[in-house]
This record gives C-alpha cells, structure tokens and sequence, in this order.
C-alpha cells in the first residue's frame, strides 16, 4: 500500500491511513506500507535547500538529506498510530531497509531492495511503515528518487516482496476515461494496461508516474489506484492497472487526455539542407529542453522549410532565447512561438488491431472546426495539437464519439 | 563547535553559524561541528507524536525516527551553505558516523563513537557537519539522546576527536556570575570548573547541560560557552569550563544561581519511626518524581515529626494526588503544598578551602529579613529555598556581599 502526501497531509489523515492498513491486515493480508512526506513539506524543505544552497542543489547529497527526512517523519508517525491503535508496526527508513540506489542524487535509481528485513518484521506480525523516495548509497550517503518517487520505492517492493497487488492510494478514486471536471460523464476504468497508463502519464494524466508505471509493467506488479479521502468501507475498487493479456476485451480507445502547460516554437524559413533539424535539436538537448511533435512542412525543391514543435511552457522563454542566439549558425528567417496552444491525446491499447482511430479523431474535430496544428503518433496514441481555447470543446466532442460517457448519466 | 536550536533558527542564523565555521577554518582549525534542530522543530516534531501515538510515546523507537528529523535538517542545510560559500563539508547522520547507543529510546547512551569518518573527511579538507541528538542502536534503530543531547553529542565527538576544545554556541556569550536580568553588575566569567559549571547546572542554569558538563569532566574536554548572535569579529572570548587545576586562581563564591519553577511538599504529623521516610520517597520515586532539599523536624521523644521536600512545580499536582492516596499508609496528619518558593544557591569551587561561607550567606540574608525555609548543602555550593517574592532581593544581596559585582558598573 502507498500513500501520497495528500493522503497524509495532516494527523487526522494520517489515522485514515491506519484505518486502511488495519482493514487490508484484516482481510488477511500482510502489509508492507509507503508513505510520502506530508502535504507542502517536500516543497519547505526544497525552499530552504535553495535559499541555503545558493539556488537549485537538487543534485547534491546534502540535499537528498535533507528532503528525505520528510518521509521519515511521515513514517514514524504512521507507525505510531498503529501502535497506539493496538496494530504492531515499525518504521523503516531507507538505509535500514537496505535499498541501495547509484549515487545520481536527486534522481537516484534502485540498485538493489533485499526484501529480508521487510520480510521478517511482517514475519513477526508487523506492518513494515516505509519511508518512500529515499535509499542511500555505496558510499553510505542518502539519496531520494526524485519526484514522484514514492510510487517508485512502492512498486519496487511490491517486487521485491513478491506482494499480490500495489494499491496507491491518491486523492482520486481511480483513472477516469478523461477529466472529469471537464466531461461529466467520464468513466473510472475498472482496469487498464500498463502500456495504456503508460501513454497516459507520458502525455500529462497526473494519476501516476511513468517510472512507477514502466517499473510496474517490466516486473508484472499488478498496482491498483484508490482515493485514501474515504474510511475503508466507503472505498471501491479504484482501477487496476495490470497487463494487456489479464484483459479480457479491449475498447479501442480508453482514455481522451487533455494535457495543458504546452507551448509551441516555429522557426520559418529554415534551410532545407540535410543535418539543419538536427543542429537544432542538439543545440535545444544540450539545452536540458525537451521537445515534442515536431512538424517539418514540406519545402519545394531546392527552397527552405518551416519546422515546428512543442516544449513544455516552462522551457519556452529560456529555449527562444537559445535559439534567438543561435540565429545566424540556424540559418531561419524567424522564430514564432505560442502559448495558446494544448494537447489533446486519445489513448487504447485496441488501436493496435483497429484501425480507423485517427479519421474518426480527425473528422470529429473538423467537425467542431477545430484546427489541427500539429500530430504526433504511437502505437496506441494519437496526440493533436489544438488552439487552447478549444480544448474542453474537442475533449467532450472526441469522449462522445468514442463511445467513453457512461450510459446512464 | 555547536549550535543550538536559536543559534540555526532561520536560514539567516545559519548562513552566520557558516561564517563562524570559516572563522574558525582559517584560524587553522579542523572543523566537526554540531548542530541543533531549527528552534520549535522538536516541539513540532513532538507534538506531531503525541496527537498520533496517543499521548508520551518519548520511549518509542518510532518516536526517535520522527524527532532526529530535525537535526538531520539543519545537518543537511548547513553542509549546503558552506559548500555554497566554497568551504567544503558534508552532513553526518547519527548512523552515518557509526555513533551507537543503547536502546534506551528518548534518553538513549552513547556505547561507541568512532572517530574514522569524521577524521577521514576532515583530514579530507572538509568541514564535518554532525547532526546532533542522534544515534542509531545495535538493532539498527534511529535513538535519540534525550533533550540537550545536541552538547552531549558535541562533547563527546571532541573526546572521541581529541579535539582542542568544544565551543558551545548558544544566545548567550558565556556564563555569568548571576542572571544579569536580575542584577545589572553581574559580570562574564572568563573561566569556570567542570564542578562549578555542574552545580550551576543542576540549580538550574539553563546555559549548559549537567550530562554534557559531566561528560567533559570525565573525558577533560575544555568547553568554551560563546554567543552565535553576532558576527564571528564580533564575539568575545565567552567562558571556558575547564579542570578544576587549570584554573590559577579561585574565588571562594563563584556564582549566585536563582531557580524558579520550585515547589514544596510539607508533610505534618509524621510518625517518628524508622522506615516512614523511605516510603515517602520509594512511593514518589517510583512515580518519577524527583525531590531535592529533603527537611526533617527534630521530633520530639516517641512523637511525631514534620518532614517537607520540594520538587519541580510541574510535579506537584501529581506529587500530592499520590501522597493523599496513600495517606493510611503513610500515617501523616496533613499534607502542605507552597509553590510560592524559590531556590537561590551560592556556588564556588574556593569553598572547599574556605570556611564561613554558609554563615555569611545566612547573615546577609537575615540582614534583608529574609526568612530561610530549607536549606541543602554540597561540597561547593549551598541552596536555601526562601518565599519566591523575595528572590530578585536575595540574588542582588548576595552577590555584593560576595564581592561578585563588576568594580566598573
């Protein structure tokens, strides 16, 4: 069982939480618990890492040191609880457990998670309380996993302990087949494949962490998403996310996904010689700029062409100005970008053996008169590039025509 | 060096504790210095357990996981900071630096403080930023020292370091002949015995510890007592605490020590046999109550006695819940309680060798009118408990007729 921050953002939650374990033990299972730092603690603790480290020091051991105590506490009080509630629990933090990561602190990756000392105490009777988001290193140090990592330390348990299921709890109860606060009669999926969660979080669903969700996939841990916000008997099933062949029947499409927070930089008039575009994205990569969708129109012969791509808005001014600088070793003419713009990305695993998706996804938004700007595509995604304005309109219109509003709403 | 809880309070308190650490750097020192948690994080932390653990639970493991956080903050923010400034350093966890102790949570021992990783970084070039309070224990469990554990920790990483000094560092720049709140000629002492400093502790001066000062007594570690709150060329020479032998000079009274926060007990119609006053004080002792100044009357032949203690006044209520409880098998008429006293003591290392001290006290209290209710006695101090309206009188008469006033105030 995970827990995330919001799940354990004050003492009243906290007991929630124990609630749930205590209803799981009851059930008959063992628990092994992960927990997050309590609500706005993680973002404290980075604040003063800054004002003291000079800026940005997420790199740095001492920074991993410090954030990482945010977990501690939140597993030392959880286990308290427990306790006081006649539950036998203990606290592990990650060096006592012995989960060992390379030493890339602020990002760290699992190198190894014995799962003996988990194993004995839940052996002996008790729920293993864990400090997610953290290990420490050869070199006796402490590392965190970077954000989103919580998710990580719990499916890489439910792993190493061989669990039955991860069950992430989180303050929605489940994964809805869009947003529901833009289409009312969106529907929790009971279950979905990992490569459909996986296409999900990668183009902005909140829900889970792709590296959680790939961990997930590589190791076969079938993980379930639940709301903690609800006492144990009020909770339902939440969404399972489990592999492609533990589904019966697939829908050609799951999920229609709205993602905001995208910007889009066109560069006019680009030579259209060959290793032009390549100058480009190495210059943007070497950038630390991740880029997205791009388009190259098709140039006459022996003339120039227009390249266009999306980044996310947060890198937009910082890549106009690389590539500003870069004008005369570029060679383009100009250099637009737009806010104004957002994504909108229909997602399921059927597209693999239907086909079709991308006219009906095209004709229903002509339909609405909605321009498309860009397209980038997988093997069961679709993503388009919309005006901003237009994307609750294409979420609702491509959620009808894809048969995902539930019947009796 | 050390710094308390005000000394790192906020992130600009600890950018000056880095510009004492350099200080200190460049006047040749290694460094190993430790650190407090921010003041009010342990109460916070604290608070945060006893809302879930469902009252004290400063006795479970889980308790130390969430309480070490703090200093492992401060650790942590300040090995950022002086790397940030270009000092090199970096943070030890309890468990980093192997301190172990027994498995007394709350108040736990130190068994083993290996001195090899910190000498390998300092040696290393880089400052040791140890977080305080912290150990872990054979069972590879998180243990905390106890309140004051950071000067514990601090003393003995100097006796385990074979350090030149230990330089507390706290909101006050050294230690002085009296509260100066209370008598404006109080003066710096310059120079103190591990005794003095002990039975200053024990009487209640807030300054230092009696378990730090008691370890640098057994392990002949000079502690210096120094001011954090101002710039490093700012800061005077504060107090050195150091053997009883290294000091050229003594003065027969040293220190005049008010303590407030005392109460008293007063049992009347006590039966006059033996055995009666071990119960009392079995009964309270098991209850957790400290009692100091224990007073009986004479009695006369075959009759009965009065006998009064005092004890913190926190204790009091609950003192008095169990002597009335217990009062059949006590056999006292009446029971007593006055928390309108207060203990003011005379403290010197010279008494050992001077006489007269206790009559001069009493006479110049007697002067003031003054009456003494109880009065206790060691080899180098003597305490009287007086109504506590006249304490401020007490103190300021005391220390002018031991001649502790400075000459130029």
């Amino acid at each position: 069982m995970k827990f995330g921050g919001t799940s354990v953002g004050d003492p009243e939650r906290i007991a929630r939480v124990a609630r749930h374990v205590m209803a799981a033990r009851k059930q008959g299972f063992k628990v092994c618990v992960t927990v997050s730092a309590m609500a706005g603690e993680t973002n404290r603790l980075v604040a003063l890492t800054e004002e003291l480290g000079g800026g940005d020091v997420s790199r740095d051991p001492d920074y991993d040191a410090v954030v990482a105590s945010g977990e501690q506490v939140t597993a030392g009080l959880l286990a308290l609880h427990l306790r006081s509630k006649g539950c036998p629990a203990r606290s592990f933090q990650g060096w006592q457990m012995g989960l060992e990561t390379d030493d890339s602190h602020g990002a760290a990756k699992i190198k190894r998670l014995p799962q003996d000392r988990l194993m004995d105490a839940m052996e002996n009777g008790e729920v293993a309380v864990v400090a997610g988001f953290q290990g420490f290193t050869a070199q006796g140090r402490i590392s965190t996993l970077g954000r989103g990592g919580s998710d990580t330390t719990a499916v890489a348990l439910a792993a190493a302990l061989g669990a039955a299921r991860c069950d992430i709890y989180t303050d929605v109860d489940g994964v809805y087949t869009t947003d529901p606060r833009i289409v009312a009669t969106a529907r929790r999926k009971p279950v979905l494949a990992y490569e459909e969660m996986l296409e999900m979080a990668s183009v902005g669903a909140k829900v889970l962490q792709t590296r959680s969700v790939g961990l997930a996939m590589t190791y076969g841990v079938p993980v379930r998403v639940l709301s903690s916000l609800q006492e144990p008997e009020e909770t339902g099933e939440g969404t399972l996310i489990t592999g492609e062949d533990e589904i019966m029947e697939h829908e050609v499409v799951t999920a229609v996904v709205p993602s905001v927070g995208e910007a889009k930089i066109s560069l006019l008039g680009v030579p259209d010689k060959p290793g032009y575009s390549a100058l480009i994205f190495r210059l943007l990569s070497e950038a630390g700029v991740n880029i997205d969708m791009i388009v190259q129109s098709p140039a006459r012969q022996g003339s120039e062409a227009n390249m266009s791509f999306t980044l996310s808005e947060k890198d937009l001014s910082f890549a106009m100005e690389k590539l500003t600088l870069a004008k005369d070793e570029l060679g383009y003419d100009e250099l637009v970008a737009n806010q104004n713009v957002a994504k909108v990305s229909v997602i399921g695993i059927g597209m693999k053996t239907h086909t079709g998706v991308a006219a009906k996804m095209f004709e229903t938004l002509a339909d609405k008169a909605i321009n498309i700007e860009n397209i980038s595509t997988s093997e069961i995604k679709i993503s388009v590039l919309i005006a901003a304005d237009y994307t609750e309109l294409a979420v609702r219109a491509l959620h009808e025509a894809f048969g995902l509003s539930s019947q009796d709403a």
